[in-house]
């Protein structure tokens, strides 16, 4: 599929759901709008999926991980080779998204996008490498618009298969050295903001680490000039595989009706790049948690999104996500599952 | 048990299984602190249970019902005949709670401590009935001083049972038509401020409602003098049997070395009162979330608690402890179940 025909299958929200849905939180026994986000969140899937009643059975995390070419530029407190490390650690379950997608029963699908050195196989390693690293971004283009391209449709590619195993609910999830200062060059370009309020100390740098990222944002901005107005363009210049493939997954999965969680802060850049494709993703996307990684809140704002849960998490990896995919089949459990006044026998609000 | 000897059974938090989670906690294959508020929860549970390396199997939400003599004020939105019929709809499984009780795992222990009018017996309504529905403390004490002692060691035995049949974590929820309102008046004693600014539009009341609330907490205060030193006389003269026995539930849990997640408005007003009768109490809390409630950010300030949510929940019943304690097991599994830097053999920082 191209990235057109990907995109053209994108819908508005089913307003008869949303409608459906109001209607009977309205007569659920409990104060009318009481179980505050809990509701929004349930009528939002409604309208995502077309379901009066939506149920999140099937949970996936998809965690992409991809190497950086402006690594060369010192800003990550990790050598390069932790990328391939951590993606051998998810493969043995030892890593934080491993213990807490396991909590909230969804499956952790990794795919490698993009990593810098060869990775042996498994049969839980999805080989979608576009490139063994990006280029520096900071003296050229990250990569060239097909490797752009081609990222999002293999991260569509990975969503599509999940979906046709069963998907209800997707959440994202990020893996690669370096990889939030591509972000805050993403969040750069379509804020407009200063890259010295949008960049953080991502996994940990020191004060000198954090000027190299902010110049090195910087000369990726001013070298490469990204079209905020063309999402392909912003990604293949600042961006990096595993957003690109992040990019694709939220593409695919509001194609297929299926909302999806987005993480923190490489998540976030990656739904920008989906929404500067397609404006109506933005209806698709729930926004996990507000990250510490600064600059995060103000990406989420751009998007309109407000987080769900704020916890000082600073990890990637699809953790934030996780966690907040519990709150989402809350809200469709109770708009679900509760008794309404009638059923139960229990007055309603005196006039 | 007597109040006094519940009471001095409350220790300290174990500083030595604290040191234990934190060195652990540094080693695990992530940037360290990156997992944030997940962090400090399982340091907290550490210090709570004892345990380096705490478990969260066993999950309790006990909702205590009571009613208040301060309906005849005007004070709630919806009849008294609610608070019964609630209960009848927890007991089949109905309300918002079973919903997310189930969600989380959690056994639901629902409580009569002082429904208005006599319940039929049912196998899962334990039976505390102090009385039916507290005095009006408009007009004078709501309870007696032996009432509010007996109303706390109630709520303890229900918690003491609950121990016996396996408890790791508990939550807490209350039911009760007007509770909102002694909750005030709890919070306006203990943190000074004006009932005015406390008291909230609970299950909904009206612009004249709210002022009939603001008014009746004034004079439950002016005509008590409630003394802010002595939880027993604030919960006597203020209080409700709801709130006493989940003061005793608090109480009880950290007597026994478990761990609560205190729900919302209600809970926190009854956090409040197990904090006057013995401060040890409050490391052993966790603030599941921020109610909309007018005056309960106010409450767990003064308390020195940070909630975990905030998603403008109004409805009680545990509905909001139930939700966080899936982060509360979040964080300590990541803790007992992520590998070390070295068993993945990952990269630690760079110097």
């Amino acid at each position: 599929m191209s990235l057109n025909a990907l995109i053209s299958h994108i819908q508005p929200l089913d307003q008869e759901a949303i409608a459906a849905a109001k209607a009977r939180q309205a007569v659920l026994t409990k104060p009318a709008g009481s179980l505050g986000r809990l509701e929004e969140l349930s009528i939002q899937v409604a309208g995502v999926t077309g379901e009066a009643l939506p149920q999140v059975n099937q949970k996936v995390v998809t965690v992409m991980a991809g190497d950086h070419g402006v690594v060369a530029e010192g800003v990550s407190a990790f050598p390069q080779a932790v990328t391939p490390q951590m993606v051998m650690n998810f493969l043995y379950n030892g890593a934080a998204i491993n213990v807490l997608a396991k909590q909230a029963g969804a499956r952790v699908v990794i795919v490698d996008m993009g990593v810098a050195v060869p990775m042996e196989a498994h049969p839980n390693l999805i080989d979608k490498k576009v490139a063994p690293g990006t280029a520096n971004m900071a003296q050229g283009p990250a990569m060239s618009r097909e490797q752009a391209e081609q990222a999002i449709l293999a991260g569509a590619s990975v969503v599509e298969a999940e979906i046709a195993n069963g998907l209800d609910l997707l959440a994202t999830g990020d893996m690669g050295i370096g990889n939030t200062t591509p972000s805050a060059a993403i969040a750069a370009v379509f804020t407009g903001a200063d890259p010295a309020i949008i960049v953080g100390r991502g996994t940990g740098v020191d004060d000198e680490g954090m000027a190299r990222k902010v110049t090195a944002v910087k000369k990726a901005i001013a070298i490469n000039q990204p079209n905020k107005e063309d999402g392909l363009d912003v990604l293949s210049k600042v961006g990096g595989f595993e957003i690109g493939g992040l990019a694709g997954a939220i593409l695919a999965a509001a194609a297929n009706h299926k909302p999806v969680v987005v993480d923190g802060f490489i998540s976030t850049a990656a739904a920008m790049i989906a929404v500067a494709l397609c404006p109506t993703v933005r209806d698709y996307l729930i926004a996990g948690h507000c990250s510490e990684e600064q600059g995060h809140g103000l990406m989420l704002k751009s998007l309109g999104l407000e987080p769900l849960l704020d916890l000082n998490l600073r990890l990637g990896e699809g953790t934030g996500a996780v966690l907040a995919m519990n709150l989402v089949e809350a809200g469709c459990r109770t708009l679900c599952e509760m008794a309404t006044f009638g059923e139960a026998g229990v007055s309603e609000k005196s006039e």
